[in-house]
């Protein structure tokens, strides 16, 4: 009941801000000529998403200023200084970084669906897909360059987004690599969830503490809030793909066994001895069942893999909520407690 | 004669500063993990190109600073208001902007070669390309931060940058949508160009004078200096393609024809009642005859097209050079009108 209370206030507060963050897409993003690049760049924006990490943002700078949640304006967001910014602007640059990453990943990976519809290169063709994503790009950049922060503030988050962008294709390259590997040790695998999941919402968290002026151990705090809940939050994605069931996934339980997916659980149940490759014998998530999933999720609890990752996934959560004692203890802070509970407790 | 010794002059001026810019791209690009990641980000790079956009950064500081050129450290350079920048770093994150595009560009239009060596999706492979694409759009990012400019001056040269690249994608749509196109006018082409090909030119050379807190004004007839000179130099490419042997382009005279590419030459011939389309009856460069390109030529002449190219080239060129008026007059202002002449006189 706690936890479905947790769930629920976040959710709220989340939704509380999708639409804001939505129609402020709209207005960053506008549907401009050359016409079909910008329908391509907006089309997996468009299709949903639930704005985790502009939430994250806008609760930082909540939480930062000490104000009642969405009592104030985010177009015109008081900085610690007196001088006031658009918060809302860093919050959509976020989110289209997001999207960029989603589009180019998914012609990597070569993922038929994202969000529920046919990925970009599928709905559109690949060069589409590569340039909408390219154009995402500097977009959010442009986007981050114009929230009126003090100049040497607003220099700070270009900063931290361009890093933030290097480390997420680092990760990227670094997931792609385990594929063609025998083996991949479980730090290799935390580094590239770091760099691949976790940055971003590292960045998210620390951009409103950068842009309003903040003491660098305030954003280092923040940076360190996002990086731990964003491992937890990919850790938890593990455990998740064998515990939920099929239909409450919206995808075959197991698919990350079946398809040898390296994952933390994976990687540690190797170490204890586990012929984790031969788990499940078919490669083809259409024709695994249930009764081979079962067995296989318990050889792996047997040995200890799955609590070691739900372990791991709570340890990082725990310390992601204590870096936020650097914010003053109010509502908005609450929330983002909450938010790092929320990303390991979820369903799916 | 005055011809050969321009382009003698350029290639010299150009030359001069190809090892430093190497040895700096070397530098803030370096060979770290992933490997595989930079290996391939590095490798256009590594493979040649002249250094043509980096090298006009570099004489536009030196112009504004009013210093001989080489005279002075590009890593501490004097800004107008006695501080101290680092321009190389400007320099290469322009180099490393072309150097993205390029990338990305061979994907799209499955280019096998580039600067005599296979391109990076056919070295490397389509995921690698992409991911080499992005790793290099956020690290010229992250170079163009750390100039140690004033911070309101770093800022604006960060606007610039992203949308130039904004831009750059725009011009790059706009010419994948004019081959699915029945018609295109030349203002369209032109357009176009100035997109994909000019803004990054006009960033080369309005960056300096930005960072080193230049006026508007400068700063504006500098972007412009490169608009003008960037579109000549395409146009110039158009023509090149018809009148230069093949021996000397390096590819079959004539291709753009052959392939059917719309060039503002075929545009305006279109205009003037040409079949364009079935100029050449091939579109297979391999067998095209050099007999069946004389002819195509000819009849282009003979309507007025390559003379209406080649002459809105010359214009766009003494445009450019008409804008450096707002410069000290010095060697590096002759150097960078130098650079504008070469680009439409050069042999190929």
């Amino acid at each position: 009941m706690t936890q479905n209370a947790t769930e629920e206030r976040v959710l709220h507060a989340v939704g509380e801000r999708r639409e804001l963050v939505n129609s402020a897409i709209d207005k960053e993003l506008p549907l401009q000529k050359p016409e079909r690049l910008y329908e391509a760049s907006r089309y997996i924006l468009e299709a949903g998403g639930k704005r985790l990490r502009p939430t994250v943002t806008l609760l930082a700078a909540e939480s930062l200023a000490d104000v009642e949640p969405l009592s104030t304006p985010y177009r015109s967001f008081p900085t610690l200084s007196d001088g006031a910014i658009d918060m809302m602007k860093a919050a959509v640059s976020i989110e289209i970084i997001q999207s960029f990453t989603l589009i180019h990943d998914d012609i990597m990976d070569d993922d038929d669906l994202r969000r529920g519809v046919p990925s970009v290169h599928k709905q559109y063709d690949t060069s589409t897909a590569i340039l909408a994503g390219d154009t995402l790009y500097s977009k959010a950049f442009e986007i981050m360059t114009n929230t009126g922060a003090a100049p040497e503030d607003a220099l700070e988050s270009m900063r931290l987004l361009s890093t933030t962008c290097t480390e997420i294709c680092e990760g990227q390259a670094l997931d792609v690599s385990f594929e063609g590997r025998d083996s991949v040790l479980p730090e290799e695998y935390l580094e590239m969830v770091e760099l691949k999941t976790a940055v971003l919402y590292g960045a998210a968290a620390a951009v409103p503490a950068v842009l309003m002026g903040a003491d660098g151990d305030v954003v280092d705090a923040l940076y360190q809030y996002g990086i731990d809940s964003g491992r937890a939050f990919q850790i938890q994605d593990d455990v998740l793909d064998l515990t939920v069931p099929s239909e409450k996934l919206g995808k075959q339980r197991g698919s990350d066994l079946v398809e040898n997916k390296e994952t933390l659980i994976t990687l540690h149940a190797k170490q204890q001895g586990v012929d984790v490759a031969n788990l499940i014998d078919t490669t083809d998530p259409e024709s695994v069942t249930e009764d081979a999933i079962d067995e296989a999720v318990a050889e792996l609890e047997a040995v200890g893999s799955i609590a070691y990752a739900r372990e791991m996934a709570e340890d990082l959560t725990d310390r992601s909520k204590a870096q936020l004692e650097v914010l003053p203890d109010n509502h908005a802070r609450t929330l983002l407690c909450e938010i790092a509970d929320y990303l390991i407790t979820r369903g799916y």
